[in-house]
């Protein structure tokens, strides 16, 4: 059985999926057997209604809603799709088996058969923001309703999952994976715990390159740490790991590169990002904080001079769009760091750090941590 | 120690790599000694020397080699950055640490130093090249050389893996990797062993959201089967597990998308790639066979008719140059296979199994390595 968020701070996820999509149809049933419009309520998720949680520091969706009717000539396709796709779902959940949005969408173009011509999904773009409509109309995520998002990630370290998963329950040591590292996977929420995390502190590595030198040298033993690598972006799963690892109380810190793609993953992974702002609190980790590589670094160590490269036009106007941002501007640090990007149109790759010797990047790393030389 | 090759045909790796590179050096100073042109000898990589083994079922190259001479104005650079190159993984393999062409791209950059106006490269493009002029001129693959190639890939069955990594030894069982598999390394063959392996076939995935549908129905474990997701095209540590897989005397069946990408990892799976042409025979796997999805399966499966989707350009272009590879064109199945969606145009998605019932997938699958329909 699906089983709730659990351990870390999903209060709102504490019905069972099924019971949530039950009341949900329960209430269009009711509206129907009242002679009401069928309705249901969904937080807009326009830009216009996406802010910036100045306390807690996350992206998150404002308060404007808009109700979706069944009688609306605009909208009564929409609302017919957004039921198919919840009863759907409902199945899944009665079932206990899992797919994919993709998945989802083929069922539905299947389930109306050959004798209507009409088909309730001819793209799956149209199905993909009905999916995001039912997870905010139900406040749940689409994990909870036996929907598996891409997945990308790997991890070890001190620490044991007990995975709940087919009929079987599997202990996995994450400390003893080798040269692999444990798949992170799409849902690290149902069915499945984190026990005896051990360690001091997650480091979280761009670059799988960079997560396996550093596996390789028995970095996360020495230092007792859990070792990301969301392998570049990073997917809904990993994000929300970090989320569950610091609210288990471990700092997080970010090792990227100085670059557009860096920044941004490392934003996404601390505000969360606009796309998922009406999940934002459960896969935000404010309180992470981003080691390097920086311009700074430039200073300090004097081999890196010979190793920047010639920022691009995309990394540019991404330092100049993060300087708009509130969240961003706010901290000095991050605006002097732009500011010399901009100034001297220069980058720097955590990969460089391999330039001196290949273990390098183990000292910079421990050296930063150690000096709390981070950026916030 | 980094170990030889191992178990399944890699007669040609039998020396170690510290001694091959020792005896690449011995030769050119020797050449210096002997008051020579010092020179190494290329297998040529260009497309008029990549050609198919009609015998054996891969793309290898052909029997055209050049001379890589130091007096030569147009080579001189290209010599020494080789010589670097060589140097550089000498140290790698003696200090038995790993790192990728990037890391090694830096360690170049870092070894001039700031007294040298002049880098012994600029560009990454400059260096990739030259580690392949390398892995011919050895004879040996880059795995060997320590530099890792970016890994892809999950894996889970009846199988353990012996993984002596960063001065530990691993024993992972691959049967108790829950909901996430194993992530298959970038280097399967260097201080790695697959022992137990129980397994009467291996079935490769084209997409995780499948593998996991199949994962979550225990499909591998009632048809005891090895089962493997490339996600998406399979990277070179993925297509050499599977090689090993089949050494072992499995049958490898794959289960791709019907369109222009799912056939390419297919072929590419089969008889590897043009670019990997110089490797081929130990990443090539001709024993594969295609289990689907095919156009005849509309034939069969009456729902799969409203589920089909118009092919693109890339699709039709991709199924034309197919049909002229004699590789490919001395199959009739494929050549039937092609034409028809030439005709027709259109594909079809192995997601679309999931219409009916999302345990649908596992009964088609099932029924097709039952009956031996597959194609060549």
């Amino acid at each position: 059985m699906p089983k709730k968020g659990a351990q870390t701070g999903d209060s709102k996820e504490e019905e069972e999926p099924a019971k949530r999509l039950e009341r949900f149809g329960s209430k269009i049933l009711g509206d129907v057997e009242r002679k009401q419009n069928p309705s249901f309520s969904v937080t807009t998720r326009t830009r216009s209604n996406i802010m910036y949680d100045e306390k807690e520091g996350f992206l998150k969706l404002g308060a404007s809603s808009e109700e979706h009717n069944f009688i609306n000539i605009a909208q009564s396709k929409r609302f017919m799709q957004t039921v198919a796709i919840a009863a759907k779902c409902h199945d899944f959940v009665k079932q206990n088996l899992h797919t994919t949005i993709r998945g989802l969408f083929y069922q539905l173009k299947y389930s109306l058969g050959e004798d209507i011509d009409e088909n309730i999904f001819n793209e799956q773009s149209e199905s993909n923001p009905l999916i995001e409509d039912l997870e905010v109309a139900l406040d749940m995520k689409r994990e909870n309703l036996n929907l598996n998002a891409n997945r990308k990630g790997v991890l070890t370290g001190n620490m044991r999952v007990l995975d709940s998963f087919g009929n079987e329950k599997t202990e996995i040591d994450t400390s003893k994976m080798g040269r692999s590292g444990w798949a992170i996977p799409s849902d690290v929420d149902n069915d499945i715990e984190f026990v005896d995390v051990k360690a001091k502190y997650v480091l979280v590595v761009e670059k799988d390159a960079l997560w396996q030198r550093l596996n390789e040298d028995g970095f996360w033993k020495k230092e007792n740490a859990i070792l990301i690598s969301p392998q570049g972006q990073a997917a809904r799963g990993t994000r929300r790991i970090i989320r569950k690892l610091a609210d288990m109380g471990l700092p997080v810190y970010v090792f990227n590169d100085g670059d557009a793609w860096g920044w941004y993953i490392y934003w996404t992974i601390k505000t969360g990002s606009m796309n998922l702002a009406y999940i934002g609190r459960d896969i935000a980790t404010p309180e992470a904080r981003f080691i390097g590589v920086t311009m700074s670094d430039l200073e300090r160590y004097e081999f890196l001079k010979s190793m920047t490269m010639r920022a691009t036009e995309v990394d540019l106007k991404r330092a100049q769009e993060m300087l708009n941002y509130p969240w961003i501007n706010q901290h000095k640090e991050w605006v002097s760091e732009l500011k010399e990007v901009l100034k001297t149109k220069k980058k720097l790759e955590q990969d460089t750090l391999q330039g001196p010797r290949l273990t390098f990047v183990d000292d910079y790393i421990r050296e930063k941590i150690k000096n709390k030389e981070f950026m916030p």
